[in-house]
């Protein structure tokens, strides 16, 4: 929904509901640092990989706001000089809540989406799928989006500035909170109460509060409007009548949603089947916060996974099953105790996660993150509260992966049952339906409900159709009631909602019966489960994980280093010639022209930098390999974690750094295959020339 | 600009200016089909490739309307059925303009952009960004997007229905040479001359040959409107107070230019350096025609290539200068010549290409687009015709494939000097500029011009400052001649504009004289080298160019193929259990694993049908290679257009597989390697089993 939780709730995506309240997502633990905090945040110490595959640094676990923020700048300083991200169309002051990605932050991204392509697509042999942006309202009238996706809005009423009418509420508790140290009991309670059930407010409570309160505009103290919704997407027109309505898609699952009949088709007509997609995804939110977690344009991949409602097991659980993770379910979130590490088997097993496809949905998700390079006790999966989860679904969980920011929701993995389709059969009028075929024909009790036209049209005249209509209409409770109403009384009472009164029918009237019918096969709606990863939120905090920063030349100067895995490192490796000088210059011409050809992406940097200042500014856009030209028949490999060094021949550094770069040897692999070039200590002449 | 041309045209990128009516593009030559059409189109046939790498299908050149046309039905029915592609929200009756790719449209959608990434990005060392589909007015207002980006549309006055004004003038004109046998001469060359006018006409022009011809709303039959230009940007509204207009970026370009002054210092401040972008544009056609090649949304790869304008040499351009492929330089254009086969080098040094680096992207353009498998026959350079380029720009020519539609423009080349950079800067007040830094300092001459405002003051009085201002604004040439009279006549007469009047300016008044400095840099606006990819039109014009058919059991039975090179095939292999058989089974899903862990995608097709249907419906899909599961220790691989087999040990197949669709062996190589398994006759079992 709307408030507090909503400014940590990944995309769109996982908030759809054709009904409100229940149009929402909620993270019940926003900006709660995890108790796991062991180590002191200030210095972060590099990993010792000297003698195996470099580890990713550890921990950067932060325990203080003041050190929490104070990592954060110098991520995001680090980040933004070296043009990972730039803020967009700065030169004209910029768009609040968009952001370009850089040449080295569209690297570490490009990578991503390749490694999520070969993971999920790949691997599972899903069915991909490209859609448009550009949406029709039909289809998100459908979803629910025109309707529910919306924030609450109050407007200052002299200049017109929007405020999040629950940014205000919660920004006023919190102030006063931490500025009067003389409230009572009761206020601090009923303050903290207001913070924590914000989520459940309607617009008129929310108003309510605002006003006593006396809650005013921030920048002018002017009168603020009453709440009232404002939806989130980016609408404009299709073709040039301006009479059809259309809108920047808030989530690409639509796009897959409307095309199951052919997707089902395509795959034999078989379940189960999975589809993906990447691609764009728009929020005009009304005040972005939260810098690159909060983005009005963002990188949504989303995978639907089609499944017959009666059978989620899934072949390949056995794969994931042995995962220990943290999770934190529901239970544990209610009593107040932490996340725990269980084994996904077991969660699935006893019940806690509801069903086996979607437990598997978990464990690649654990093994997609974790291979990108995200800490493994800095990730769990929360279970979402019953309150959170919209009504029809049947079990939802978040990959939350903590950051400076606090615990941050990346991926929503939810066992939507069978919502979507059925929404947009009703809405298309085209059966969005998958069937069983029977091996052999099934006899199945059906019942029947015959009215006799004569008798109702003597009855009941002008109103006959609709009286008609009801009785067609009727469950199968109801008509088995009448049924034994009309044998022991020979009449029924009967609502006939659209005549708006009670009718009475005879049993001259309809017939009821039961009668056993021969099926060949078996239709039904099928369940979707969905994982949906926000790019965007998950490289962000991956920077956050794997940076860090050690002593340079003296012990004030801190080096920056990103210590990507080569996965998503954005370039590879750096090729320096060791002194300005033509010989070296064409060894490491050569040497690029080697690597071009294996595919691998780096730079040749020939500026006359003392070599330990190009180490230092290739450690800041985290290339795991640095090629240092020294002579014209070998040359040396730096890794970066550990800064130790082997020699190679010129002929043979292209093949080293591919096997590296793609997982077939670790560095202690090359270390015991090549003769070690000094130490790793710091003080090693070329580290710090 | 807007019209018949237009429909031709690739993207917005393509028609860029701050200058009506240059903006524009204009193909001269659409719908004329290639003289050189040698064979008959309805019969395509197979390569013969047994002995050695599979060839590209044979042209499919198709020599007239009606076999066109059913060329063209063949392919989009099959590429429909197989979902290489979608009509967007299908179940809701669609958008016109708006299609989806379905699993193997997206497929070959990501191969394309990864060749290109690895073919530009990767092997030129360009700077890759991301920037937002979201954009303000003000970038677009800018690039002349705001102001100039229309096409002419009319209105069915009752209905309001809109129609592209050259569309319908356009088709009257045809329809009336089509149609009237006994047109005098001077009508039918009238009506031809309306038709290649169409680009030239102005608003009132236009609308008065609808008036002239009496032409009427085609469906209604109603009174059309005057014609009036239609913006083509979607417009949204960024924020939620309404007041900030945005648009969805017609081309990907503006988000380059906005970021050079970065991107320039991340290159270390050095040129020449390439800036990329792969990324949505948006464009809301008035009445989108021509099925995928013209469509509301698309997939653009773009390049700005960054050059000092006193040096567009580029040291790589040997590597293309022997590329010897078709051009339709202006010349030949002009004289009714046809296109011809010119060498690269020869085409740059005798002037006919402007310069080296535009020479050395066109050469990568064409190495690109036929390593894609579009035929290089079918591929023609045309430079833009002097009233088809902006001003600004130094030489233009458009990459166009010929396909059942005619040459279609898919990529267009152009120098566009400074414009950009230049529109930029004045509008945002950011210099985007770049220095060359002299190695020496060197010496001079500047006009210095100093007025005595004493004498100023007492000439002007209160308009002293506006005298002040228009002195200092004189150019050179303006202060010269200043100069020389007042030497001569110790007075001179002056404009001011701002004043609306001429004064009388003494020697006393100012004095002119020129200075010798010292400079250490020259401070210049790069030009800029776009070359600017329409992803979609490419991969429809490469469906076109690698579809074919062959017979099938019987002669009456044509079977479809797609005769993808590797790099593009969506899936690379499938594997077929011979029979339904646990054994098989087995094997298929151990193959299946080792090309998973090599990265191949991949499909098994474990469905009782024939072996032969099963190849026939992998050929349709554009497969390389059908693995088919026949013992426990060996299987045949079979080639797609020579269908030719070979025998391998079951543990080999993922490396051979992977060898051959990486390139780095040929299916003749593999031959070589392998013994055959029957024949490649047709009548073999397995083929038509």
């Amino acid at each position: 929904m709307r408030i507090n939780a909503h400014a940590l709730s990944l995309a769109s995506t996982l908030h759809r509901s054709g009904k409100n309240p229940l149009y929402r997502s909620k993270t019940l633990t926003p900006l709660s640092f995890s108790t796991m905090a062991a180590t002191t945040a200030s210095s972060t110490h590099p990993p010792a990989a000297a003698a195996g595959a470099p580890a990713a640094p550890a921990g950067n676990v932060v325990s203080s706001a003041a050190s929490r923020e104070a990592f954060r700048q110098s991520v995001v300083n680090t980040l933004e000089r070296r043009l990972f991200y730039i803020p967009s169309f700065k030169i004209y002051r910029g768009v609040a809540g968009l952001y370009d990605y850089g040449p080295p932050g569209c690297a570490v991204k490009s990578n991503v989406l390749s490694f999520w392509r070969q993971h999920f697509v790949l691997e599972e042999g899903m069915l991909e799928v490209d859609c448009p942006c550009v949406t029709p309202e039909v289809v998100l009238k459908a979803s629910g989006h025109v309707d529910k996706f919306t924030d609450l809005m109050v407007k200052d009423e002299k200049t017109g500035t929007c405020y999040r009418a629950d940014h205000l509420l919660k920004d006023h508790c919190k102030d006063k909170l931490e500025k009067n140290a003389n409230l009572t009991p009761e206020k601090v309670a009923e303050l903290n109460h207001v913070m924590a059930t914000l989520d459940d407010m309607s617009t008129e409570q929310l108003g309510a509060k605002i006003k006593e309160y006396g809650i005013k505009a921030p920048e002018t103290n002017n009168q603020l409007s009453d709440p009232y919704p404002f939806n989130l997407m980016f609408q404009t027109s299709i073709g040039p009548t301006g009479l059809n309505t259309g809108y920047m898609r808030p989530e690409t699952a639509q796009g897959i949603f409307v095309n199951f009949k052919d997707l089902y088709y395509y795959n034999g007509n078989k379940l189960p089947f999975a589809a993906a997609q990447i691609g764009q995804a728009f929020r005009n939110e009304i005040s972005p916060r939260q810098g690159l977690l909060r983005v009005r344009e963002f990188t949504l991949a989303e995978i639907e996974h089609f499944v017959d409602p009666e059978d989620k097991s899934h072949p390949k659980f056995s794969d994931v099953a042995d995962l220990k993770f943290l999770m934190f379910p529901r239970e544990e979130q209610l009593t107040g105790q932490s996340s725990k590490t269980l084994r996904l088997g077991d969660a699935v097993s006893n019940g806690t996660i509801n069903n086996e496809t979607l437990g598997y949905f978990i464990g690649r998700v654990y093994l997609f993150l974790t291979r990108l390079g995200i800490e493994k006790d800095r990730l769990r999966f929360r279970q979402h509260l019953p309150n959170e989860m919209a009504h029809y679904a049947a079990d939802c969980w978040d990959a939350e992966i903590e950051c400076s920011y606090g615990w941050i929701e990346c991926v929503g993995i939810a066992d939507r049952s069978a919502y979507d389709l059925k929404a947009h059969t009703e809405k298309s009028g085209v059966a969005l339906v998958a069937a069983e075929k029977f091996a052999e024909p099934r006899e199945v009790e059906k019942l029947v409900i015959t009215p006799s036209k004569k008798d109702l049209g003597l009855a009941f005249k002008g109103n006959q159709k609709m009286v008609l209509e009801a009785l067609d209409a009727m469950s199968e409770v109801e008509a088995l009631e009448m049924k034994s109403k009309l044998e022991s009384n020979g009449e029924a009472e009967f609502q006939v909602c659209t005549l708006n009164k009670t009718v009475t029918i005879t049993n001259k009237m309809v017939s009821i019966s039961k009668e056993k019918k021969k099926e060949h096969q078996r239709v039904f709606t099928p369940s979707v489960i969905e994982p949906s990863f926000g790019i965007g939120r998950i490289i962000y905090c991956l920077y956050e994980h794997c940076f860090y920063t050690r002593a340079g030349k003296t012990e004030d100067e801190q080096l920056n280093v990103f210590g990507f895995p080569s996965l998503v490192a954005p370039i590879k490796c750096t090729v320096f010639p060791l002194v300005k000088n033509e010989q070296f210059d064409a060894v490491a011409r050569d040497i690029s022209k080697a690597l071009t050809a294996s595919g691998i992406s780096h730079i040749i940097d020939v500026t006359g930098t003392s070599i330990g200042k190009r180490y230092a500014r290739t450690d800041e856009i985290g290339v795991p390999l640095a090629v240092t030209v020294d002579s014209t028949t070998t040359v040396t490999i730096r890794e970066r974690d550990s800064k130790a060094q082997v020699r190679v021949k010129i002929t043979e550094v292209a093949s080293i750094v591919k096997r590296f770069v793609e997982g077939h040897s670790t560095w202690g692999d090359i270390q015991w295959d090549y003769p070690a070039n000094h130490g790793t200590d710091e003080n090693v002449p070329e580290e710090n020339a």
